[in-house]
């Protein structure tokens, strides 16, 4: 998907594309930095089929804002959970979850994490085709 | 403006209306409690010509995320600024400030604040008819 149409997935900024996390996705994402204070806040916007690794956050959790496009979110040993602008989601320290774009739309969410100390985020295996592709819900 | 109406200002719950803090707004708006952990997100829609009172955040600040209609933001002594969807605010603590709908149109934004000990909202004096209608951006 080109960027002049990742662009209008979101009213929030694109920004540049997400190299730094490349390693932990699947497909092109784009990360852009919209607060630093108190709240670490990010646009995040998945191209379609994009999604992230398993991961863990330790230490403190994280707060996605759905807003714009289809999305899927998976926490370990739950259903796959379909979001779309609007949706608020809490994902709390130390669950292993992945999120991301559903397979045929582009997906934006704003990331919120507290700053605290000592918190990490633990990279984990991809979310791969065969089981993403089985993924039902649209 | 009715409910129904103000329902599309965003994709976010409109909620009940505000009325624990309607004491400090002029006009009517809605609140919606999103998320209640590690960072309180509510969803505030005002109707066009709705806003709060001046007021001042001790001990921590707040964010506003701006997810629909068309909105404006004051700090004491500096110019109005308009925000639409996409905009998003830092207000620091002890900043005295104003936030609320434009003349003639819904807004809705998200407030963001990181719950701390001994932090308190201290509620000034109304944004009179007189100043407010004197706001020239639209």
């Amino acid at each position: 998907m080109k960027k002049h149409e990742l662009e209008k997935v979101s009213d929030f900024a694109l920004g540049a594309e997400n190299l730094g996390l490349a390693p932990y996705f699947i497909g092109k994402s784009y990360l852009s930095l919209l607060n630093d204070q108190e709240v670490d806040i990010y646009n995040v916007t998945f191209e379609p089929g994009c999604r992230n690794n398993w991961h863990i956050h330790h230490g403190c959790g994280q707060i996605l804002i759905c807003v714009g496009g289809h999305g899927w979110y998976q926490e370990a040993g739950q259903e796959v959970r379909s979001l779309k602008s609007g949706d608020v989601v809490y994902i709390a320290a130390e669950v292993k979850h992945w999120h991301g774009a559903a397979k045929n739309d582009a997906f934006a969410h704003l990331s919120l994490t507290v700053p605290t100390e000592g918190a990490s985020h633990e990279w984990l295996e991809p979310v791969t085709d065969e089981a993403y592709n089985k993924l039902k819900i649209q």
